[in-house]
């Protein structure tokens, strides 16, 4: 199996990327995947000199163009083909490799995987699905950030998606789906959710029914189904509260002169916390409804972050979630009849 | 000045309700607003004994009715026409009272509103516009729940209500109106925001532009706009994550043994966290758009809660909020005219 690898997609590219892969090799020793790191040539020579480490452990594939903060990411395949993250795709696409890791713009990454690989047979939509990590488990938010508009029927379809990927995630058969509302009874909602409930609840079986923000930590839910403006909003809202509140809480210890010792005493509680909260654990989540596997990492991630982003898709290409989820999704065709009923009745 | 004060609304009702109308009275003197207690009369009064106070020094209307935790709220005005949330808007629609204020049902109050008293003519939409306070300042969130599904001119005048709104909550002139979006360029977002951001932009004299939810709370706007989905999907999560993250530092700390000190050391900056946080600060909301002072406590108030609410109740009355806001529409009709023309051009 080869896997193309992004260096130079994410905060602390390319070092940390070139880090985590030689960490990643480490780790799996004799199983593990052989890599194809792109970027530029020379800084992906140096990094590895730096490191210390052997270049012949991997392939490079030196790519010209970088992607600028302020480029429209629907464009980014037609404007920049020879950049790392378009090429990565691009292998992929070729078969020269089985699957694509990135942290870069998760736009860009989705706008050229869709031009250049498209979508598995009958998905209507392609969606983000990151994995949330909580105290109680944690859960996987479906769309977090991928369609801004979305209608009832690719939110069933998001629903079984992530019930595949979820099933890959480890033993975890049958999750617990439930829809992001504003209220709990099944009359609760907006357009969107009203139409959505009685439609998820048809096609999943293990389906919750609605679940309010306030409880979203809680545990109660594996996987929780959104439209891509409302997850990509909780996302960031998730992160930005807890890094704020983490860091007013230290302040404040800091600042308590009669607390001196506290900042040390609670140390070990907030280390405990944001091990827990760490999305470096999780790793990457494939772009599902790809077909091919293309994974996002986290744009801050580390390198500990990137070596659990290749394990996790080297377990995706063996498990073979695509084929898991066109199965899935042979089960549930009427979802698109019926959707082509519904443009049918009405036109736009 | 007359408010009527719906004591069966709210977790802590009527207990805390009638010990904050009398708290209300204790602080204002001579200068406080004479309150209408409505609810069931014999526990109104024994409530008042039990608190070793004065009967006389208040009104008590007596109501027949209890609203359950499963009534479709649009149909309370009529199914329960006798309860303490709806006889106290009749009270301000039949001009025996100035303004109105519960803890009840938001969804109840707001239909009940609606239905009895209308909206503000020229007004398409009203909204719930809760005050989020944090340690930059805090910010209104509007809408938070009125209105699940919204068009762009219903947003514009959210956004002028709420800086009508910003400026009666204390000198704060030409508030900093930021439109909630996933993204920081004008061309980021869903259809709605997309849309809104234009005529934002023309309407309203210090629009900054969009605001990503990650730094809703570090102070970079005075009022935050958005759909009431959306609004409330942040509204909840904000009070559901904090609450959970406190909830998980404290019991860390409880659990370490070495640390059993440390609790006793972080007190003081939770309180001092706990106390920034705390709506009951602020008191009450007016719901925006009804032609008429009625004012939603958060549902778990306590008497402080309900002291500061009556006391946000009169100065709403007093310096005339609804003028006001008549005032700023009529500077901006051109909002109306456009929706009639949109809705001419694309009829449903």
């Amino acid at each position: 199996m080869k896997i193309a690898l992004d260096v130079l997609g994410g905060d602390n590219a390319p070092l940390s990327t070139i880090e985590g892969a030689f960490s990643y090799l480490d780790d799996q020793g004799d199983s593990a995947a052989e890599l194809i790191l792109l970027g530029d040539k020379a800084q992906i020579e140096s990094t590895i000199q730096e490191l210390s480490r052997d270049k012949d452990d991997i392939t490079i594939h030196h790519t010209t163009e970088i992607i600028g903060m302020n480029e429209r990411s629907s464009r980014i395949f037609r404007e920049k083909p020879d950049s790392s993250l378009v090429k990565s795709i691009q292998l992929v696409r070729d078969g020269e490799a089985q699957a694509a890791v990135s942290a870069g713009n998760t736009g860009a990454l989705l706008a050229s995987s869709l031009f250049m690989i498209g979508k598995i047979p009958g998905i209507l939509r392609p969606a983000f699905a990151p994995y949330i990590p909580t105290d109680n488990g944690g859960f996987i938010l479906c769309d977090a950030g991928a369609n801004a508009d979305t209608k009832p029927q690719h939110l069933v379809q998001f629903a079984l998606m992530a019930c595949a990927y979820m099933e890959h995630l480890g033993n975890h058969p049958n999750p617990r789906v439930a829809l992001l509302n504003i209220g709990l009874e099944e009359n609760k909602g907006n357009e969107l959710t009203i139409n959505t409930y009685p439609m998820l609840k048809s096609h999943i079986s293990n389906f919750i029914g609605n679940i309010e923000s306030r409880y979203l930590l809680d545990g109660k839910a594996d996987i929780v189904i959104c439209d891509g403006f409302t997850g990509n909003i909780v996302l960031k809202l998730t992160e930005g509260i807890i890094s704020h509140l983490m860091g007013w809480i230290q302040k404040g210890i800091e600042s308590h002169v009669i607390n001196k010792d506290a900042s040390s005493i609670c140390q070990p509680i907030f280390d405990e916390i944001n091990t827990t909260l760490d999305h470096e654990e999780h790793g990457a989540t494939p772009l599902l409804g790809i077909n091919g596997v293309i994974m996002k990492c986290h744009g801050s991630t580390s390198a500990r972050g990137i070596k659990n982003s290749l394990i996790a898709t080297q377990k995706t290409v063996q498990e073979n979630l695509i084929a898991d989820i066109v199965e899935i999704l042979s089960k549930h065709t009427d979802i698109i009849d019926n959707s082509t009923k519904l443009s049918e009745a009405n036109p736009v």
